[in-house]
């Protein structure tokens, strides 16, 4: 599951504050001076840093990922507990492995569809002819797509069921498209067919629903992803990137994350589940994804209305709206398409592996670095790169650390996740588990998932000590600025970071739920030279070792500079005296907020007596608070100060995103706490709790609906002034 | 406002490991050492614990309470003012005061009667004549009792109206006494006379108004207070500690605490305040208290039958249900009472007074001492004999800070609460709005509400080095022993603590809310002497320094000795090297909690298909940990080794309670989180979600509640082994 390419919150803070952390004091030591006064204030070694970089290696990524691809690894198959095992005989090796692995199982609700009885798209005459059969299983263009192993194209937690009836084409399955079409046709018993994006993919079939729709389908369309390119005879795989015209992304048809039988609950075999029917946010109708090769066979043939031309998509015809059904010229007159649906839902044991280098000075101070190991298929970028990666940045500072040259400060976890593609299970489930202890002691999450994006070459992330593949000049940082930057107030022009807003990746527990720092980590292309939505193979058969290697990144450059970018990023959080955090750039970001706010709302606010003021306070007082930090910190010689005035200001650092988390803010929504970083629909870069409950406000209009704004802004007046007070003075 | 009368959750904790900490190494200090050194491995300097107690002054305690009850000080009135000024006074006192005081104001929702036109209770006549008028005022034994700031009594928050009806009597107004009573009456169009205890205060019209009850009466029987005493020729105050015949007991009638149109958020100005008929747990209909004179006027006429037993009372008159309303050979035959109840809501600033001084070595860890300021009318006992003993407190500890003499290792803050009575209410919106600051750094919350019950003696805290009052041998701790004991598995017979499973005073949204390891502390008397629910002029016009002087701490050593206590319980909790915690006491009482759960619910659960024994697990992980952690200490030397260890080692045990808070095990409950110490109606001692959920699931018999039952067991587990997490092993 990848939603969103987003980056870490306070991923700039990173980059902004690393000068600081260069230099720092020793201590003379005498004779009476107890042992651990050195421990105590030492900091980053920044020549076990160029070690660490020096040593990690592009062709043992490479075979890292040629071992984790052999076979298809779906959460709880056989596939998947051979990478269960291979983790942990790298993270249990003698020389190279870490302190101490082991695996931990939960038992979650998956759904699958039936090997034996496989999920059917047909269309169907009057007389109940099989008039056209979607494809089974995608075309194989090679061994390993052939694998028995592979699973069936499928909507996960989509109902099994057996609708027939007129095709219509719903665009997107936005509630404004299935508004639009409602405008002229009659809905009731039509299957409607639609293309990813826009919408998540639960929601295509949820917005359907209460339009009488029984069926919905969705496939990708070529504009959105492969450039319009269509033909497997030159321009798709395994001619380039490209999706080959069977191709059929499959994905988890979920809202919420996590468990769902569990919320809030880690999924041992005794924890009390909900009843079935209580679940919220899946299809509530049968729904069937497919490649474009059948949606172009369908959508073709539809009869009615010329469809808008944002609906338009890249296949030679008209796409119309359908009748409903298709058109009468069509060999399809009369008739229906029909979806035999088979998926089935079943409790299945899912392991996360764990793994932890013990911190010698503050071991009671973690730094996670995780990803998540299941795929759909292969899964050679979708989760492999990002683990090909981790198991590189594991031997090297395993190495380091069974050689005795070398042991964190703090502790490093290392998580490999199971069951993400479902709903990010593993890692929320042990979120859950373990709520206490992470939340009194994390200092950050790192998610490298898709670790390399696209051989197009820009970057996400990090330091200028970090060389770009195939350069030996241009930093990660000078790449990055140059094809993705922003101004801002404080420091001019640099890389620009994302938000991690939504729940793409593993990191969603961490930053949403436990209001853990995170950081998302990946190199991806320049998007004004393709449109695709995301790499093309994404949750396909195709995505294997074959296509990562010959398409994304031959020779495995780039995954090795994200491997040394984040382990720079991981050693520098284990190590550094003070966590290299920055305070004040996430006033920065609170101030950008705060000025789209006023801009949006003030007005439609105070003609309902709200006032906007008190918010405004709220982020000076958060301004003002980390200032002064920041000038406690430069007046302050840590090396040489006691210990415990470095933990307390690495504490206020370590807790500032726990200080935005709100039980009550998002009710409704699983595992959504943090008032600052929850996803929003309002699309606009601001608070997302009033953002949202404004423009429902706005729309509505109703008393109780500016009531909730009204509540919003007072829950974000508070998390901001609460931020505030834990950034001051210690009392 | 004080419901029961309970002591800190890990009270017993302090007591026991004192011990451990007498004996400390110091660091021989070298040339080339860091300052600093010497400072992070302090321990509590016990001289100066017997500097402090030797400078705590019963007479000047008693000159604190003669000026905090000059006047009535009933939350935001010109007498709560006055004390907000002089707390104020003290704590910025040059001399004695502390580093720093400051009043914080919350806008707060209060309910006062109209001194205009008072509450009136009548008995009228078929024809409206008034034949009975209950008291409005109190009756005045001294002139300060005839004060006009004296505030009639009133059930705050019950709604204004004037409900006439048939009287009937109630007992307690539990669901059980309206149920029984209703098969044989019908209750429709009534006014139930209850009395005080066995049920909350706004649980009796709560109950009453499904049967059609239209307003209730509620006194104080003498029988559950005056031990069956009701003169006031020579019995009751003036002549004794007994509540005269026309005294009242105000309260607040409510359910939750804090803040009603803000749950959740600080009563700011501008907070969303919810609607107000939103508000739940408030009487439905009119309710007005009253004397017992009154109330023996009225019940002693009832008609009907005979009420059982235990519904009988002191009155020398058999108790009758009503037939409904009054017998055919009374007076008041064929008669109504009425009630006319004009009080209103306002919204009112309500001050904290707060103070603070700064920690030297961890200024980022607090300790919280506080007790409320407001009284209902004079407060001599509740809350004022709390503020004498804190202001006492203060002034030796601040003239030990304002001489150089003493700064404490970690931070300590002083609340003075306001409008406690109104529902806790100052405290809770301190909570609310620094969050985040307290759940992080906060070590423990103190409260001295009322200090001293009576004058009967025993003790309900601490240490063996504070003597009683009147005594050079016995210590505090012998005294406690040889009343109210109890036989741990571990130790033996030891002293008996009480846990803080309600919301009784300010200690709630600490420990409830928050997490908050906290503690209650208070002399009271022998209840095997005494049926008195509480001293007896309690929430009455009699709580004046007279009676306090008179009747329960003749000569002041009784708070004296609370002053010492809390001080020295203050002292190290802000001063010991190693936190005063022992994890092993909290496995004692979760094995306590287990062998309840077991011997009540095992068998009732296996019926279900629901497995008790992964609680059984949990509890057992939790031990092991605990003592693994205790284990730890003893094998170290905390005073030699780096700081960060012991740090580390008092985060564990700071945040232990922490760990034991579930945002979703109790939504329908503002500020119960705590799923050790919640408050349960089940009435057993053991896990309050699983007692209540099980109790109701045996009796309803429906799935549903079956499946909460099994819910709060998961949530149960989820949380046991969640803080065994965070004592085992830091990584």
């Amino acid at each position: 599951m990848l939603k969103k390419v987003l980056l870490g919150s306070l991923g700039a803070v990173l980059v902004l504050t690393a000068g600081i952390l260069l230099g720092h004091f020793g201590i003379q030591r005498g004779s009476t001076t107890p042992d651990w006064v050195m421990d105590v204030t030492q900091d980053v070694d920044e020549a076990l840093i160029q070690k660490f970089i020096a040593e990690v290696d592009n062709i043992a990524i490479q075979e890292n990922l040629r071992e984790l691809t052999k076979v298809p690894h779906m959460a709880t198959s056989p596939g998947d507990e051979k990478t269960v095992q291979y983790m942990l005989k790298r993270w249990q090796d003698p020389d190279t492995g870490l302190d101490q692995a082991w695996r931990e199982e939960y038992k979650v609700y998956l759904s699958f569809p039936d090997p034996n009885t496989p999920n059917k798209v047909t269309v169907v005459s009057p007389s109940d002819a099989v008039l056209y059969t979607a494809r089974e299983k995608e075309k194989a263009y090679s061994s390993d797509q052939e694998d028995p192993e592979v699973v069936q194209p499928y909507a996960a937690y989509a109902p099994a069921g057996h609708p027939k009836g007129r095709l219509v084409y719903a665009n997107q399955g936005k509630p404004s498209d299935y508004f639009l079409l409602n405008q002229t046709l009659d809905l009731t018993g039509t299957i409607a067919i639609t293309r990813y994006g826009g919408e998540g993919r639960a929601g295509k079939a949820i917005n359907a629903a209460p339009y009488g729709v029984i069926g919905v389908l969705v496939y990708t369309d070529p504009w959105d992803i492969n450039d319009g390119k269509m033909s497997d005879n030159n321009e798709t795989y395994p001619y380039s990137w490209y999706m080959p015209p069977s191709g059929v992304e499959r994905g988890s048809f979920n809202t919420h994350y996590g468990d769902m039988l569990t919320p809030y609950l880690a999924a041992k075999d005794d924890t009390y589940r909900i009843p079935e029917k209580n679940i919220t946010g899946i299809p509530p109708i049968p729904t069937q994804p497919i490649g474009f090769e059948d949606a172009y066979a369908l959508i073709c043939e539809l009869g009615g209305e010329p469809a808008p031309s944002e609906w338009q998509g890249a296949f030679n015809c008209t796409y119309n709206f359908g009748g409903p059904g298709f058109k009468p010229t069509s060999n399809f007159n009369n008739s229906d398409v029909k979806l035999d649906i088979y998926n089935r839902e079943e409790l299945k044991n899912s392991a996360n592996v764990m793994g932890v280098i013990r911190g010698s000075v503050e071991p009671d101070r973690y730094v996670i670095y995780g990803n998540h190991r299941d795929s759909w298929v292969h899964g050679a970028i979708d989760p492999s790169s990002g683990t090909s990666v981790m198991l590189e940045v594991t031997r090297v500072l395993g190495r380091m650390v069974k050689q005795g040259k070398w042991r964190p400060r703090r502790s490093i976890i290392f998580g490999s996740w199971g069951a993400e593609e479902f709903g990010l299970i593993g890692s929320t489930e042990y979120t859950e588990e373990y709520y206490s202890k992470l939340s009194e002691r994390s200092v950050a999450y790192i998610n490298v998932d898709i670790a390399v994006f696209a051989i197009t070459i820009w970057c996400l992330f990090v330091f200028l000590q970090v060389k770009t593949p195939g350069s030996d000049s241009t930093s990660v940082y000078d790449n990055w600025i140059r094809y993705f930057n922003r101004t801002s107030p404080a420091y001019g022009v640099i890389p620009n970071v994302g938000f991690l807003t939504g729940a793409g990746s593993d990191y969603a527990a961490f930053i949403h739920f436990l209001g853990i720092t995170s950081m998302d980590i990946s190199y991806t292309y320049d998007r004004t030279k393709t449109r695709a939505r995301i790499y093309p193979a994404y949750h396909t058969a195709y995505d294997t070792f074959d296509y990562a290697s010959k398409f994304i990144d031959p020779g495995f450059t780039s995954h090795q500079t994200v491997a040394r970018t984040a382990g720079n990023v991981l050693m520098r959080l284990a190590d550094s005296l003070l966590l290299p955090f920055n305070c004040s750039d996430y006033a920065e970001t609170l101030e950008g907020y705060l000025n789209k706010a006023m801009e949006l709302y003030t007005d439609g606010l105070a003609a309902h007596m709200i006032a906007i003021e008190p918010l405004q306070n709220a982020v000076r007082n958060f301004r003002s608070a980390a200032t002064r930090l920041d000038q406690l910190v430069r007046d302050s010689d840590l090396a040489n100060e006691t210990p415990l005035k470095v933990r307390r200001i690495n504490d206020q650092l370590m807790l500032l995103d726990r200080a935005f988390l709100d039980p009550g803010a998002f009710p409704d929504r699983y595992g959504f706490r943090h008032v600052i970083w929850a996803s929003s629909k309002a699309g606009q870069a601001t608070f997302p709790g009033l953002a949202d409950a404004y423009t429902r406000a706005r729309s509505t209009g109703l008393d109780s609906d500016w009531k909730e704004a009204h509540r919003q802004l007072s829950i974000l007046i508070q998390a901001i002034q609460g931020a505030a007070h834990t950034l001051g003075d210690a009392i």
